[in-house]
């Protein structure tokens, strides 16, 4: 199998961006942050979105240069209109920054609104918990609906993810979920490999629930469902309108549709438990969560009981050691932009 | 059916509460906010609960005066110790100081350790929402375990509640939700009356889902499921360790098991939409979540798709109008406490 060096992929996804036309350090942190998303194993959501992202430099529809509207400042409340810059790079400075704030304010919230996509939110976490904070990003898209309310049949909602890093004394907590069971990334893939769902994670246009992602590709479309199912779907719709109202209601923006549009209104906010209990005593008590986890005796067929994060941790680790191996095709989609920019393609190991 | 105006309830558990040794407004905000969870449809978590709270006020395991000592105070981020003072009223007061500090710092955050219990988080939400201001609270009780981590047999952690009250230009957005699918107080009733969950909802102590809540009372005991269950029961799993490390990193509380022993730890955070892109800017954005919601075609057996809230706002306007018919058993339960008292029986309507 193919394998690359984690360094040697983020220089050559920073040189596609810089010669795609992107400014400052935007290159490297965009590049960064989705091959920490392969490194942990969200392929989905890692390289993969990189193509899409230079086409869309190239339309106009991601600005590739300068810096966010500061539309408003309270120290530890700060709004940015992200004017169509990468969600990924808005997000990595909006999180370093509320990082700061937050030594002083004990909690700095970032609500930014009219970004590019963010891509996965569980490579971000660490950039605070490696500073002993504890970070929340939630985001959705305005323009977009995928997701159904409980009880309805017309999508309403993307599957607006939701993630939590939590320091504890060894490996943080990396949580990272979607308010529906499955995201757009995964429906996507699965229908091109003509694969389905591990479960009824979707319905049908007349509210079957099923386990075939060709509903959401074929008309009349179905929708994915929120968390819960059909069971206890009302679970995801209440996460599904905290998602919306935090990143688009304190932000400004709105649902509206908008084809074709990729974009994200995005909440982030950082704690410090120095300005709580303390760190010592924050950590005391989430590895105490951990290590009652991990002694909670594991279910026939379970290995052991993991906390999340635990094992993209672990993919990370191996990756870095014994080197990446991308997702199939990943690497092909990128080698026509290599073309394109002049750049040399990353070497394998 | 026996029906009595709330006003009429509200004095009636205020008297029990002032006779039972509670000071200051402690009688009157308790009584209030349990008659809200009943007039709300919340009937595990309203006056149900107040023979229990009689009976730890006589014990000592409530403290039934004075005030809650400030650890720290980072003007918007605080830290209280309840010492054991009654949960209702330290929640209501958290929210009351926390909206104030939020119109100055855009954000503000109430940590709180070794709280007695809290009773319905959703029956605090208009408090906020009342003042256009948006309200998280979350909760964990680290002396007792009932629910299980994916994966695992042993059970981790409590319910795990979490609600957030939502502003529109209408009614309020009201969220309250388990990390668990179910509660422990909807597994007692149900096992009380021989009924089962309407889905499988718990495990039995070899991991196999069942509908029978008698798994939790008999040895040997199971758990409930986070929610999302045996197919992804992730989500929860990902909820309850975010609301756990809010409530009990931040507050200085840690898991620690004592049998009988009935407390909180809390986090309570105010948004102040007008410290972002303002009220009028929020409430529009969160009244089109609520219009689309409501034109979702409903799915076959569906009346019409309700936003969370609607129907427990709706009993209550009703209950207004109508009087409050209690839950079976309620009452009876409360008369000998009155005649202990010497305090005088709601007038029926």
């Amino acid at each position: 199998m193919t394998r690359y060096r984690a360094a040697d992929l983020i220089d050559f996804t920073t040189a596609l961006f810089a010669a795609a036309g992107m400014d400052g350090d935007k290159p490297a942190t965009v590049a960064e942050i989705l091959v920490e998303a392969d490194l942990m194993g969200h392929d989905t959501h890692g390289l993969a979105l990189a193509p899409n992202y230079l086409k869309e430099i190239g339309t106009g529809a991601m600005r590739a240069t300068g810096e966010p509207e500061v539309l408003s400042d309270h120290k530890a409340a700060l709004l940015w209109d992200a004017r169509r810059l990468s969600g990924v790079w808005i997000t990595a400075k909006a999180i370093d920054i509320a990082c700061e704030r937050a030594r002083d304010y004990g909690v700095a919230t970032v609500s930014v609104r009219e970004s590019h996509h963010i891509a996965c939110l569980a490579a971000y976490l660490t950039r605070a918990t490696n500073r002993g904070q504890v970070v929340v990003i939630a985001s959705s898209d305005p323009a977009v609906a995928s997701v159904a309310p409980f009880g309805g049949l017309d999508p309403v909602f993307t599957p607006d993810p939701f993630a939590v890093g939590i320091p504890t004394t060894r490996d943080p907590i990396l949580i990272d979920m979607s308010s529906s069971i499955t995201t757009n990334g995964m429906a996507g893939r699965l229908n091109a490999n003509g694969e389905h769902f591990p479960g009824k994670w979707a319905q049908d246009h007349a509210g079957n629930a099923t386990n075939d992602p060709r509903i959401l590709f074929e008309e009349p479309k179905g929708s994915l469902l929120p968390t819960g199912g059909h069971d206890h779907g009302h679970k995801g719709y209440g996460m599904a309108l905290v998602v919306e109202s935090l990143s688009q209601g304190l932000s400004g923006d709105k649902r509206a549709p908008q084809p074709g549009y990729w974009g994200a209104a995005i909440f982030i906010q950082i704690f410090e438990p120095e300005a709580f209990a303390g760190r010592a005593v924050f950590t005391d008590a989430t590895s105490e969560l951990v290590s009652l986890c991990h002694a909670s005796r594991p279910a026939v067929g379970v290995e052991k009981v993991r906390l999340p994060g635990e094992r993209a941790l672990a993919r990370k680790h191996d990756a870095m050691r014994h080197g990446l191996a991308l997702y199939p095709g990943i690497i092909d989609k990128l080698a026509p932009w290599a073309e394109t920019f002049g750049v040399a393609m990353p070497a394998t190991i």
